[in-house]
């Protein structure tokens, strides 16, 4: 192993779409222990996630990542070091990692990594098991509430938390309805993980689609994408649904024109809700949720998906392929062999 | 009593803001009693309601109003002759009078009128202890669910429903801004009805004033406005907010350039929902919000306020005072004295 580590660090605020060049990758010195408490880890696989382009641009949940900072990302990585009793060498760990190769990290606290769950394959604990997993689970039971029979609708169904949402959704009794772009995503959804219906919104009017697959209405709206497509699904609720706004993907690199959904007033003439959550606000119950997906995946009722990109140098276009709708699963950089 | 009976019968679907020849004043005969199970009432007062643009426009929780029907409107009057036992000469009534001097309602089944509650002047049995002031009750208890100590924001406060709105909240304990057009609303808030603080949207920065007067954020929005008003409370929603959506009165006169709230992503940040009701699912709890409404009004805990427009022949501009916030208070037509 080498002394140095990569780092990339945020030098411009993106305009628009994320540029390689509003991050330097930089050759630093690799990190030390400095004390009782801490942990080294070798990163080997980042998580790339649409949360990442808003915390470019302003203080959320999190704050805004400064300019010089290290871009800021989940990840897992091996301890290679360890000054704590509750971690060992060799411990495959998953945290804020951020994209570079090695992280000192607290081995308590908010800012400490989480051992990975044994017997998981380091890809599929930061997809099913990991942050999109839990945002499909929680999401979609706690806020979207399906009961069996509903009929459900998935929006960016063919990334990493909608194929998920859609699954956990079928698994539930329900008949799911997604929405994605192209023939090889929609294909798949119906396909290979049984989804009653896809929509591809490059190729169809997506209102009228929405309308001869539920005649009756949508019950539960998951909802990653905003703009048109929300407006689409905000057309055919039922009566008394549920819309779990999750992400606006199709938005976040242009916030500024960045437009609301014209027929929001249909939650009214349908008695519906329309919630927010965030995923962070049920890591105290992350116990049931990994039980029942290793269940579900176990008994074959759930599939996973990995897009891999390869190194470090990577994350940044890995990043961007998420705007532009060319992953399939769950986007993950690769920076080094488990 | 003249065996002539006015009627306005919809004659054009409005464009825009409602015109007084979209409508034609008729002279009619007096309709009489056909069978067994009708009454004939003599329209006292009718209530006037933003809902009743939308009924204009497009099928929605009620059949759009056909072209030559009469137009729709909920309202009160004296039954002058009956052929049911459960209704005799003399009762004070409401129900769908529409617009016109006299009706022949059925006195059973969902169409049949209400006796008003005993003792309630009529004026009041329209606003307070009528569908606004019904809508205001379960919109904020049941929907918004105030917390004492919460801080809730009212939108179009001084009407009819918000006036009533802010009332409850602080009888509930609450600190209550109100959101109104110019100073003789404002201060009427804040000075009669006890409002803790109102911005006058007409003057003011109203997302800057709901910063200064709520830095800890907005727990509940009771929003009847839509547009600019409603962004303006979403830029400020304090985390786990309940927005209450009942109206957008300021986008009923021009559906099509209807804008979203630009930021609705601030329920996925502040972790917060926005719902929807419609006041006739609530109407087998209407006791209970009575009983209450009632103890309130003897205590002298919250005041109603009527704004009268004088003869039947003045509706349609009692209806264009609602879009062009001239009213304060509940807005009604006198069409007879009771």
């Amino acid at each position: 192993m080498s002394d140095v580590n990569r780092v990339y660090r945020l030098v411009t605020r993106p305009q628009g779409m994320v540029k390689d060049s509003d991050f330097a990758l930089k050759e630093e010195p690799k990190p030390e222990l400095q004390g009782d408490g801490q942990i080294l880890v070798r990163n080997l696989y980042l998580s790339v996630d649409p949360t990442q382009r808003g915390w470019l641009e302003r203080d959320t949940y999190m704050p805004m990542i400064g300019l010089g900072e290290v871009m800021r990302a989940f990840g897992a990585g091996r301890v290679v070091a360890s000054r704590d009793p509750g971690f060992a060498p060799g411990d495959l760990v998953s945290g804020m990692v951020g994209w570079q190769d090695h992280v000192v990290l607290p081995a308590k606290g908010p800012a400490a990594p989480s051992k990975l769950p044994p017997g998981v394959p380091v890809e599929n604990a930061l997809s099913l098991f990991g942050i999109t997993g839990l945002t499909a689970y929680f999401g979609l039971l706690d806020i979207g509430r399906p009961q069996e029979g509903d009929t459900v609708l998935v929006s960016g169904a063919a990334g990493a938390t909608g194929m998920a949402v859609g699954q956990i959704a079928k698994i539930k009794g329900c008949r799911v309805i997604g929405i994605a772009g192209g023939k090889e995503k929609t294909s798949w959804l119906t396909g290979e993980l049984g989804f009653d219906a896809a929509i591809d919104y490059k190729a169809e009017d997506v209102s009228a689609r929405i309308k001869e697959l539920a005649p009756r209405g949508v019950n539960v709206f998951f909802e990653n994408v905003g703009g048109a497509i929300l407006e689409a699904g905000l057309d055919h609720l039922a009566q008394r649904a549920r819309v779990v706004l999750c992400g606006a993907i199709s938005g976040y690199n242009d916030s500024f024109s960045m437009q609301g959904p014209r027929n929001y007033m249909n939650l009214v003439l349908t008695r519906s809700r329309m919630e927010g959550f965030i995923i962070i606000d049920y890591f105290d119950r992350v116990g049931e949720a990994m039980k029942d997906l290793g269940t579900w995946l176990q008994a074959g009722k759930i599939k996973d998906r990995i897009d891999i990109a390869e190194g470090l140098d990577q994350a940044p276009a890995a990043l961007r392929r998420l705007f532009e709708g060319k992953n399939i699963g769950k986007q993950l950089v690769k920076i080094a062999d488990a």
